[in-house]
């Protein structure tokens, strides 16, 4: 299956070729992680620790089940998830007296704590993360990494003396993410969701989206300001400085497995995976070029490369299977290592090694002597070209349009005067989700494309994935 | 409280000021990882990882929920289990078509798939292990880390072409056990259950017990070789060289987050945790004693201290909190850090630094020239007599017995003839459990408690924590 011809189809065939997930398991939406998918998302999980360790997160982990009398305690929040929940009402043998639910999210188990964590202004901030399983009874179509039902998640929960400080750390989570993302390669616009559109019970939403190949847009995950609608349901209250007593102000973070689905969509080509060399179990991989007589004295060379490599902190494979090298690009290329070595007795005369980059598949001769220095510096590089072409391609795919007839399957840029009314309109007309406007602002002169008033913020809309 | 009065509640107590965990969650047994506690357990899963990535087995992560359908096929598995799992009955509004229930343990996750991933011969033996969130409905007293209803879970589980492989991994197991538990101070001995406390579907069980200091085992994990008793039922069946069809041989091993417990119980004292060097967050803590007049030359050489051993890579915290040097040493005890690092102008003034180990208190001054070597010879020896120690408190309160009249608190050695009647009347009679024989045998020469007939394997009695 082609990507170009089919993007669907080819997503759920590549997933399955390089055997990230499997999707046989008996429930529906809920897939095993696999060896190689599972190091995938560890290596991006150790990213986000270091991203959240650096800025002063804790890492905590919450039960899984919470009381149904404290998920209901903020209003908005329960009629946002009351459709989407798993129910635990039994155990053993017995009815529970409380029914507990698998949290979608973990709001409700955090905030009762937080309430008992937060005593004074010197308690504060609280700066918290987890990497845990949620889950949602989704009742669309599954798809792998990008809809389930399971879902490997991170969320970080913060409590603030003040809207101001909790505006601040909204500001760091966008650096946060900025370095993620970077690593990651994955381009992406923060965009400030309607006030319809926005998490239930939050003050305001700002979704990370990225687009897809297809034209559609794809949710990396969301940043969250609560200002006080959690904490007064769930009182949580500091002392300040003067002895008063007020109510934290409240942000969080959250980004899923979809990190992967959306590596998977916007790098994989139609042999299969390209990781970001950040991301990848292996980083390099060697395939000795055997020549008849030659054999051992190839393979201790490839051995040697490996060896100097891996001291230097190379992910790196060497690939000494008895098979044609043919073969093993195949199987390599499938599985998405970035760089690939090729080393024969042509290559040793001349004191080279073949590098071949899997994203452009441009192949170059490298000085055996240097090759530490020159395989970082290829990384680098590869991982700073996939970022800008993605970037790139995402531009490319944003349309600016006065009108709404006719639209292509992109994301779409056009004028909104802001009002609810003409909101909704511009969802109707387009057949497509507002996304929101770049929190950070551009330069735009327009009009409004239902009711024609001229407005300098424009709106972004497309079809989510 | 002290330890050597109540154990039960000094524990309870050490755990809360330590803010291991905080047991406030509104669901009985449903604790919170602190981020103090969830470092500890992290750093053991770290090493868990460690030991078995070595040895060739991968990690994976199969969903929490399992259909009961599947749960049903292994017959004894299921009545093991029936009373003590959570079950998930609606999603949304709505009634679920098939019952799921949260994993107690992983077996019948992983087994219907285990069956698509083993074709042939060249599949085995497929080494996997996760690390993973557990539900059981504890009805007896919960207590941190040692009897909770979500429990943080290692589980490996492995398939082979036979009994012989499945043997040589049990055989692994015990090796990688002995590693870990050198690691984490942790003495134990491996005794096989008897028939009638094997694991529900097992062939036989292997307990690794520990003894904490009130006389009562603990079990830290377990072991268990399960023959086809799974692989039948699963269908986890392979072609071998000549083309024949043959079921798998299969072998677990499990560990959880008593492992912090333990480390707690056995080595803690009046003071608060006594963290194990491998384990312990900080492994150095430097507090510097500024003396007046002097505050800013001590302070400088405190820093130069700490920046010395980060870069040597050891866990080091510099305490430069504005407060008494006694006020943080008792701090720092409670937390269990290993190493405490004084640094005063009299030091200076000797090129010596003042070290205090944490497990015995003992103060000796040290070369300042040599630090890096001194500290790391003085955590190697630290780890080394706090198992010692741990192993010889252990040997301590493990009585041989010819009569099971007037038992002590302790573990029992008593001779079994090794029948089943005899074995259950050594248990009524001694109030206690029968743990099992050591794997590895031990001279032994006597006669069994009950009926007298000679026997060369004692069993081991205790009452379990």
């Amino acid at each position: 299956m082609k990507k170009a011809e089919d993007f669907s189809e080819w997503y759920n065939e590549i997933v399955e070729r390089a055997n990230l997930t499997d999707k046989r398991y008996p429930v529906k939406g809920m897939n095993v992680w696999t060896p190689y998918g599972w190091k995938i998302m560890q290596a991006m999980d150790s990213h986000i620790r270091e991203g959240f360790d650096a800025t002063g997160h804790q890492e905590v982990c919450f039960p899984l089940l919470i009381p149904e009398d404290q998920f209901a305690k903020e209003k908005e929040h329960i009629k946002g998830f009351d459709t989407e929940v798993f129910w635990v009402t039994h155990a053993g043998l017995n009815p529970l007296d409380v029914k507990l639910l698998l949290r979608p999210t973990s709001e409700t188990a955090m905030y009762p704590i937080f309430a008992l964590w937060v005593r004074s202004h010197a308690d504060l901030p609280l700066k918290t993360y987890q990497l845990v399983n949620t889950f949602r009874y989704e009742t669309k179509q599954t798809r792998a990494f990008i809809r389930v039902r399971e879902i490997h998640f991170f969320e970080s929960h913060t409590c603030h003396a003040d809207f101001e400080d909790a505006e601040r750390q909204v500001k760091e989570d966008y650096e946060i993410l900025g370095l993620l993302a970077k690593k990651w390669c994955l381009p992406y616009k923060l965009l400030k969701r309607t006030d319809w559109d926005k998490f239930p019970g939050a003050s305001y939403t700002v979704g990370i989206d990225t687009l897809l190949p297809d034209g559609r847009s794809l949710q990396l995950g969301s940043i969250h300001q609560y200002m006080e609608n959690f904490s007064k349901p769930y009182e949580i209250k500091y002392e300040d400085e003067k002895g008063e007593h007020k109510y934290v102000h409240q942000t969080t973070f959250g980004m899923s497995e979809r990190l992967v689905g959306a590596v998977v969509a916007i790098h994989g080509d139609d042999k299969g995976l390209v990781l970001p060399p950040d991301i990848a179990t292996n980083q390099i991989v060697i395939v000795p070029v055997l020549a008849k007589g030659e054999t051992e004295r190839v393979s201790a060379a490839a051995r040697d490369l490996h060896d100097e490599l891996k001291k230097a902190r190379v992910r790196v494979h060497l690939d000494d299977r008895d098979m044609r090298p043919g073969a093993k690009y195949f199987d390599w290329e499938l599985k998405g290592v970035p760089l690939r070595l090729e080393l024969g007795t042509k290559d040793m005369e001349k004191g080279v090694v073949t590098f071949v980059r899997r994203d452009t598949g441009e192949k170059t001769l490298k000085d055996r002597k240097h090759v530490v220095k020159e395989v970082r510096d290829m990384l680098a590089l590869i991982s700073k070209e996939m970022l800008a072409r993605a970037a790139g391609e995402m531009e490319k795919n944003i349309v600016t349009v006065q009108s709404l007839e006719n639209l292509p399957e992109r994301m779409i840029r056009t004028g909104w005067c802001g009002g609810e009314e003409c909101g909704h309109e511009i969802e109707v007309r387009s057949d497509m989700n507002i996304l929101g406007t770049l929190v950070d602002g551009e330069k735009y002169s327009g009009a409004c494309a239902i009711c024609g008033k001229p407005t300098k913020t424009p709106v972004y809309l497309a079809r989510a994935m």
